[in-house]
């Protein structure tokens, strides 16, 4: 099924009256007429069961009200309605443009939680004005994939970037989290040798380096914080592509 | 281990002299010098240890022997020794920029064999001119990925776009074929399901639907056909993340 998104200013108001983006969303690419339903969900992960009452050139004003179980959905596509495991995918700062993929790949797997990390191998640097727009962009992008991939979980960006070294007090013991590393003090394991014991409901880490992975002494940190390394049974993965190979090994293992 | 890629032109002399880009990989990129070793591997999958001897503003020519047991790597990134199951994937055609991020993210998972499908909803319309433009690319990032990911599979595009009608006969019952369905005739399955029945050592297929979906003429020539229906478990996703996800999947479920 897929979710129309509402904007972050509806709170649960019997009519919204869409414009711009978000009207041409619904009945130009959705291409809804009046007396359409769709299915919505807010800011909150609350759905809605919408009614498009009126379209204009460039509104579109739906009647919302709280989903019941038997749901109309916006369109036949079948959705896995299954249990996702609360992975939370912590990925060190990557260029433009391999950075949105990720954010938005990983949004449409169903990711709970996404957090941007610094880490001593990162080339990007941000300055102040650079780290707005680009939260804006990567917001843009959890947005529209929420929306297209009818996700049911409200994947949240954590608004800042944090440093690798504050990620043992900040992650807090919620549960396991593994990085993608092959360390010499400690046998890495593979996925699977860890999936089977996952408490499928707690919320799982995943730390993807960035392209030149991680330092000595980060290793040394993330081991004393008892992160575990793991190995992928694949190839030397780019960043981008070992994020989206492990998230989704991690879902199909655990919900085997 | 990362695997330089020899040029196609290659065909087991003892020394070769790099020009242009391939001379800028080895010395700028890896930034190897004379006298150091790397691991190479040509067109036909056979490694080759390389010895560097000269290096010119312009060129970098290599000494090479078919490499024995005790190569000497490039350097000294770990990397999965175990198997991998080849893998085929029929990916629907797919506009320019997300067909060649499919197909440079499965050479870097070790995929075996990559065919271009075209399909009743594929919206991508080719040119005899575009096709030639468009292999072209397409090779040149398959030859990028195995070179940074060190694949040990010589990843091979085939060099035409295939037909779906067409599949039944060129894939010829060489093993399992999967597609991404939800059928009104057959139960689909989770990849889970099959994942522990496959042979990993023969050909496993898996077919990947443009954005729109299969057509039911489609789906029932595949059923015929005696290909499977899975489900992901997972949301609706685009059809590029959802090819690196069932990739990903297979090659961890079926060597767990």
């Amino acid at each position: 099924m897929r979710l129309f998104r509402l904007p972050s200013s509806y709170h649960g108001e019997e009519e919204l009256t869409l414009e711009g983006k978000d009207a041409h969303y619904v009945t130009g690419v959705l291409r809804l007429k009046e007396g359409t339903h769709l299915l919505a969900q807010d800011a909150h992960g609350v759905r809605y069961q919408g009614l498009i009452v009126v379209i204009t050139s460039s509104t579109c004003t739906i009647k919302l009200t709280v989903a019941s179980k038997d749901v109309i959905a916006t369109d036949a596509l079948p959705a896995y309605e299954g249990n996702f495991t609360p992975l939370v995918l912590l990925q060190c700062l990557l260029k433009g443009k391999k950075e949105e993929q990720v954010v938005r790949q990983a949004t449409e797997l169903g990711v709970s939680e996404i957090a941007l990390i610094a880490s001593d191998h990162c080339t990007v640097q941000l300055g102040k004005k650079d780290v707005t727009a680009r939260f804006d962009r990567l917001n843009g992008q959890v947005k529209e994939a929420l929306q297209q991939s009818g996700s049911p979980i409200p994947t949240a960006l954590h608004p800042s970037v944090l440093s690798l070294k504050d990620l043992p007090s900040w992650w807090n013991g919620r549960g396991p989290l593994f990085f993608l590393h092959q360390s010499e003090r400690q046998a890495s394991k593979d996925l699977s040798f860890y999936a089977h014991d996952v408490d499928p409901t707690a919320p799982v880490g995943l730390l993807i380096g960035p392209e030149g992975g991680f330092s000595q002494r980060e290793c040394d940190l993330l081991e004393e914080a008892g992160f575990l390394p793991i190995l992928l049974k694949t190839n030397i993965l780019r960043s981008e592509t070992a994020a989206i190979y492990a998230l989704s090994s991690l879902q199909e293992l655990i919900h085997q």
